[in-house]
């Protein structure tokens, strides 16, 4: 059932961010800040955040990935973002947008929208009502509330994917990953990574660290998500709780290396 | 000593915040919005943080209780915190304050006064210090360092609950919960507790949480406390220092149910 | 090797923390508060933080040490920071810069630049790369990329304290503080504190609570980086990857007391 070639490369995705340390450039929000930066770190990347409208240009074309996340968003970090976003590519810089709360308030879903219309965006990623959010006026995807079925969030994330010209990320129980028709869903995770904040905006950081070292969003993405995942199984397997599951996430996520991800990557083709 | 019937709705309070998850949204403090966030969703709450002027109306309009916590203020978070306040009123979403700093700077303690003033704030929560602070000039309300004892304290808090028309909550060794005359003392808690930044911002959301599933600020707020210190005993029990010990809060507050928490109350009628 | 009178002041210096909760005031980066308060809580130090224009004079005046970092700096911050600074000065309230990220961005090179002009800075800590970006042009302070050992490191870091007449502590895999020709080794520390971001920051906030008690800025520092490189020789007994490593960090903090420090630091003058 399980994709071999995927779990392979998703180990050697891994191997290559130990040896290569890529800076990813965060402009996001402030709940998450220091769970992503230290997520960053386990993972073998190197994290920073900035987000001045001095100095994000600069900042940017130092990085390896930007990622870009509204999850506190003023429309000053909105301009920041396109800004960075520009930049990044100018350079050919692998950019991830987490369009939290997309669908919540008009500003959310405005800015959202703006970042995807003014930037290329390499990789959105949400839950399905943030990503399904982002359909344009008229798009005949559906609304996440007409899903009832992992098989249907696949065919409404395949047709926006389509409608966005972008790869899309949607996590939930099980994440699909999905451009150009292709479509990839990873089974990893457990159910705890609910009760710690931000566990979405890790995972976007996770997949933001793969891009900087994978040329496929789709392969990137799906590898991210199994470690990521992978990780939230193996916090499990001690933690019984949402205070000292957060902490042995950050621990699997440094434990785990290339052959164990291999082996433990759970993605269907 | 300690009130049955205020402990058995403080178990049926926690058993109602995991059945209904109420979203909490807060304009809140940098230090403490990653903690606070993981306490909510470790009590079964929902949590936000939004506070851009652009949406915070729109975002509280979707909440089940506001949090206010000016801890690291500037006048664009507090204009901010007024016009999410003034909806909250409109909607009848329940409010509460913490004024944190309030009586060290000028302008903490001037916004608070402007919130409390412009908002009809459901429950304060501060420190004695704090809350006192909140006196209007000519108060007949005693100073902080005038108080030598819990007993000085409740008779000022009393005194300065009926001048502003609110709920206050003062917390200490023992916390105080009061309004219209009527005084409740909650014993539970934990000297390690602080160790931990933000606790008393923590406390704040908590009663946020319970705030949003029982109409009555007072017993809503006595039973937050009462499990919130309850959590901080729990906790105490495995952990010896501050790191393992604020893990081990939110740990407790997921573990903790309603039959544990009508167990372990002791608030004082 | 090691100096037994400094390690015996750097155990007194603690105890003075424990004894008087210097406060101090943080104007930070987003990333590291949380962290850093909760540092100086387990150190025993007294943490607020606080930025707006409006506050910062005044809150600073209350202050035993002032920390300014530019880890997420915005012109806006950096006002402040030099606000703070000079009522510092004022004072006579000992302050530490944290240059983060100087040398790789325009903004943060030139905001580390003037904190340094306007304002009377007391010491400056960074890595070795950050630190010796703040030489002038013209300046004969070898750069970073022409340090191959400690000791061309220590020759830099003692020219670059001549030039900019401050304290000047560079850490890394030993720690080297200089002033007026004096320079301090500190030995102390554990590869994993390079796996939890802020570690940098957070020995700058340390520093700050020594140098509340300690008014000679070189000794003060010195101890400081021997407690917390202490504090992460203690956590690296118990933890083996970078979450529950952090947290041990902070359980070490506040369980090492004046004679272990004195025992354990290892300062060679």
């Amino acid at each position: 059932m399980y994709d071999q070639t995927l779990a392979k490369r998703a180990g050697q995705d891994l191997n290559r961010i130990r040896d290569t340390k890529p800076l990813v450039h965060n402009i996001t929000n402030f709940v998450v800040m220091n769970y992503t930066a230290n997520a960053l770190l386990a993972c073998g990347a190197s994290p920073v955040m900035a987000h001045a409208r001095e100095e994000v240009e600069e900042m940017t074309s130092l990085a390896g990935a930007l990622v870009l996340n509204i999850g506190t968003l003023t429309p000053y970090w909105v301009d920041s973002m396109v800004k960075a976003g520009k930049r990044a590519n100018e350079k050919g810089i692998p950019i991830i947008l987490d369009p939290v709360g997309s669908g919540a308030t008009r500003l959310r879903t405005d800015s959202a929208k703006r970042l995807i219309q003014e930037v290329e965006i390499t990789v959105v990623r949400g839950n399905a009502s943030e990503v399904l959010s982002l359909a344009q006026e008229g798009s005949k995807t559906k609304g996440v509330d007409s899903l009832h079925s992992v098989d249907e969030a696949a065919d409404a994330a395949i047709s926006l994917s389509r409608e966005l010209d972008t790869t899309l990320v949607i996590t939930g129980e099980v994440d699909l990953v999905t451009y150009g028709g292709r479509i990839y869903m990873v089974h990893n995770g457990h159910e705890l990574m609910g009760y710690v904040t931000g566990t979405g905006c890790t995972a976007t950081v996770i997949i933001g660290a793969f891009l900087a070292v994978d040329e496929d969003p789709v392969q990137a993405s799906a590898a991210a998500l199994a470690y990521f995942g992978l990780a939230g199984e193996k916090a499990a397997e001690s933690a019984k709780a949402p205070g000292t599951f957060q902490i042995a996430m950050l621990d699997a996520l440094y434990t785990i290396d290339g052959k164990g991800l291999e082996e433990g990557a759970r993605i269907q083709a």
